[in-house]
């Protein structure tokens, strides 16, 4: 049944209309959102708008049962578009099924506020849960695409900083190299529905804002050094431009002694845990990261 | 907490006596059968000897909940050493967390039974199960060390009889590459507190035959295809000699489009999910393997 529902969701994606040239950022943040806003937001949380490190966030809490500890998530869209709003279906889904409250950052945006503004934002909302009194070994970092980045360079940045790691990472089809040399880059040209290398050029230039890429917090798959940092989750398909990103992080983090899972699904779009309800590999992919997300907190 | 377990067992394991010399395989059996009588076996199943496709088997069930699905589960050994038994602590975690029966086979040993003995065995019970009215997509391989390779071995016999394929694999530590070429076989050395590579090239010995090894079944890591096989989740420590055989394997899945989990866990031994109970790694292990199959008997 599967082979099926992966079939018709990337059937489904390629029929989404194109632009047909360069288009302002409002028009893309815009289209964003009104894509994201066809995920369906369980019933299963309520949302609640706060302050987090200087920068609105939005408080996400399970109507059932509740583990202690805290998601702090980072919502993607290339860092130039997206918001805790577009991001709500997954972060709603992972919060349910973990019983754990999410703090989802609304940081700031490229080109307005290109590199390292978003990152400054990660640092200071997890600073700012760390002089609240929270315990680090009780928050999770969690992201999806360019905010699966920001999980892992908003914890080489605490590291830098002199902060204690989180308990964990979870990322999913997370942005990891802006040099962009994954092989996949190449390989899955015309095999990944959503993003074409020409598309993802013009979103990382935003963001770049002219730096030289070739740097830790900006390809962090290729540059880091992972040494010290907690367990990460790698959720990601082999449909995706961005495959080898999270390949070629997990080979780091293992040469780095550190424990790693790379969960690789095939034939699955960007973000596939976001398809709950259309593919069972989401459900059972956000299963998995709601189990890793309570074993790390299980530890504490 | 859990660091000091991870230090606490290495140091366990390298106060292990060591042969002095070449021992004989007699000598072997009793000291691996000794060696792993020391984990615990749950007491949350029943165990039952059977007979599966010509062989001995155990058939081990749980007491408490129970799923429909079947694990047939490939004990390790080197392919020369072991039984149903001296895996019986790992396959009984199993059974007990995922609440699925298994089905443990006393497959024929190498040097009185070298290549492709074991492996005859293997599709033997798979086919015995099939031929008993099981649907293939009820049915999980299981497997750690010299067993974690059958799995996949078996599968892609299976795939070259026409059988249909199981609904999942889940290799501990694997074997996978008779040919030895894995760099972890060489950057590993000395670290891997259980393995050298002269013991395993002793071992290897006797199940080769003097066979060549270089072959999809002897070597599965670097020449099996292994397109159209189900999804397969592979846990390895780092500290392995043979962790680059489950890092190769992932690599070939996720390139012939099978969906794959890589679970690598740092400064930890050979099948590491054994140590139930000594580390905090082998009960999340267990756990995490549970969820994944009764997500692959989920589906069917």
């Amino acid at each position: 049944m599967s082979r099926q529902q992966r079939h018709a969701l990337d059937e489904t994606l390629r029929q989404a209309p194109q632009p047909s040239g360069p288009v302002s950022v409002e028009r893309m943040r815009e289209g964003f959102a009104h894509f994201m806003s066809g995920f369906p937001i369980s019933a299963g949380v309520t949302r609640t708008p706060v302050e987090l490190g200087h920068r609105p966030a939005v408080l996400v809490e399970p109507t059932g049962e509740r583990r202690s500890g805290t998601i702090l998530y980072f919502h993607g869209g290339s860092f130039s578009l997206g918001s805790p709003e577009t991001a709500m279906a997954l972060t709603a889904h992972l919060v349910e099924r973990s019983g754990v409250r999410a703090l989802s950052l609304d940081y700031r945006l490229a080109p307005e506020h290109p590199f390292p503004a978003g990152l400054d934002d990660g640092l200071a909302a997890y600073r700012g849960l760390l002089d609240d009194g929270i315990d680090s070994a009780s928050i999770v970092f969690v992201g999806d695409s360019a905010g699966g980045g920001l999980t892992v360079t908003t914890c080489v940045a605490a590291q830098e900083a002199g902060l204690p790691m989180p308990a964990g990472l979870v990322a999913f089809s997370p942005g990891l190299d802006h040099t962009r040399s994954g092989a996949s880059m190449f390989t899955k040209e015309g095999i990944d529905p959503l993003f074409t290398r020409e598309a993802m050029a013009r979103t990382g230039e935003l963001y770049l804002g002219g730096r030289n890429p070739a740097q830790p917090l900006l390809a962090p798959a290729i540059l880091a050094d992972l040494t010290g940092f907690p367990p990460i989750l790698l959720q990601v398909g082999t449909n995706e431009l961005l495959l080898d990103d999270a390949v070629r992080l997990a080979e780091r983090a293992r040469n780095a002694e550190v424990d790693v899972i790379l969960d690789t699904v095939a034939h699955v779009p960007h973000v596939f845990p976001a398809f709950v309800g259309t593919i069972d590999e989401a459900d059972e992919a956000i299963d998995r990261a709601a189990l890793f997300i309570t074993q790390r907190l299980r530890n504490r």
